[in-house]
């Protein structure tokens, strides 16, 4: 039988999501658990793959088993196992068509930035920082630029394994909080560091080193190196994917609160 | 010359504020980042010595020194030398007659709470943790039996070194946000352990297990060992000390917008 599960972790100490031959990501630490509790081998498949020191609050997996226990043992029993910065939140049994990547319409990411001269401490891995004062009105009208469909190459890693660059971003909403940013994004999906680039690009506007012009020629020269620098992945957050409601995937964690 | 500085940290890597021979302490790092950046030794005193594990959004420390620079140098400077998770806020030259700690009129502590079936993993450490419902009108209840001076021998760690156990404790706010409770504190000062303590047994009348005629009779007993075990420090914010407008010391930083 196929099951879906949401996970939520703090990625400052893993090598991103994908599993690798040290072992050191959340891959490897889920899928180890999992096979723990299950005590035979498991695999997983994933929403959404993040970088290294990239937060994750409803990162949903698929992952096919014989063994029969109830939802919530699944989820208590796989957490015994599994490093305090990583929890599984919820296990719901799925039909054999869904798939945690393929059926995905959607996903959601969020963003928060420290504005202050002083660097974050508290929230040090928790929230990016500019010690630049940042413009709203210029952030939202360069954010305007992006919306929709596009093909986004200038904010694509040459490590990106995508079949297209084209993709459709929905939103990008901004926020502040005091001294906090929050920059939420939505898009059918991202490719390689889409989030972390454009991001770069948004901040270069906001704390004005550049203009909306400048951005709207980067999106059209489709080329990388015409881009901001890619945003340092601290404060990045996978809030997660959204499927048809037939599935019924749960889309909210406790831990969705706890975001400013 | 006498400054104060405002001091932010995360207290997950460190053995809580007051220095250590093996020097892994928030006082350590701080002394250490001082004295590099003064190129002379410098020694702190503060508000409030935090425990292992507890973080501070405000800690207030004051130095002597006769090195001559900018306020904000000292900010940055130090910051150079501080590990990521501490840095120094803000700097304001003081009379010689203030003192970080006896000049202190009060002291402000926060607590979060996540109240889930699934322990946190996001917010490991930023938070502690019921599985069990917590009742508010309860917790409410209780506190107000701890509103007012008394003495506080019940909610104190054998190793405290106050002089009296008599203390004011003016407030004991608590407020849910989702699936998080925040208890907001303010005394004159704090015993050793006590916030932790309070907050054990304020969990205890929350989720059932006492009730609040057992709470009075716990504050009446004055006997530590009638009381619920220790909170963990998981979650704990010292928000920092407040003095005499006539110092102009800052009670606020942004991470104080940061908290939920």
């Amino acid at each position: 039988m196929r099951l879906a599960l949401g996970v939520s972790y703090r990625g400052q100490s893993y090598f991103g999501w994908q599993s690798q031959p040290d072992g050191n990501t959340v891959q490897d630490k889920l899928e180890a658990a999992l096979s723990s509790f299950a005590d035979r081998p498991v695999t997983t498949l994933c929403a959404g793959r993040t970088d290294s020191g990239v937060h994750a609050l409803n990162q949903v997996v698929h992952i096919d088993v014989e063994v029969q226990r109830e939802s919530f043992s699944w989820v208590r029993g796989t957490n015994r196992f599994l490093p305090p910065d990583i929890a599984v939140q919820w296990c719901v049994p799925v039909a054999d068509d869904f798939h945690a990547r393929n059926s995905a319409r959607g996903r959601r990411y969020a963003y928060l930035v420290l504005e202050s001269p002083v660097r974050p401490a508290i929230e040090a891995g928790s929230a990016g920082w500019s010690f630049r004062p940042l413009n709203h009105e210029a952030m939202r009208e360069a954010a305007g630029v992006l919306i929709g469909e596009h093909d986004f190459s200038a904010f694509r890693s040459s490590e990106c394994q995508a079949a297209s660059p084209v993709k459709v971003l929905r939103t990008i909403a901004i926020e502040r909080r005091g001294a906090y940013w929050r920059f939420d994004f939505e898009a059918s999906a991202f490719l390689h560091h889409m989030v972390r680039n454009i991001m770069g690009c948004l901040i270069a506007v906001g704390n004005g080193t550049r203009d909306v012009p400048w951005l709207e020629a980067v999106l059209e020269a489709r080329d990388r190196s015409r881009a901001a620098p890619t945003f340092a992945p601290d404060g990045l957050y996978f809030l997660g994917p959204h499927y048809d409601a037939r599935h019924a995937i749960p889309e909210r964690t406790p831990a969705m609160d706890w975001l400013p």
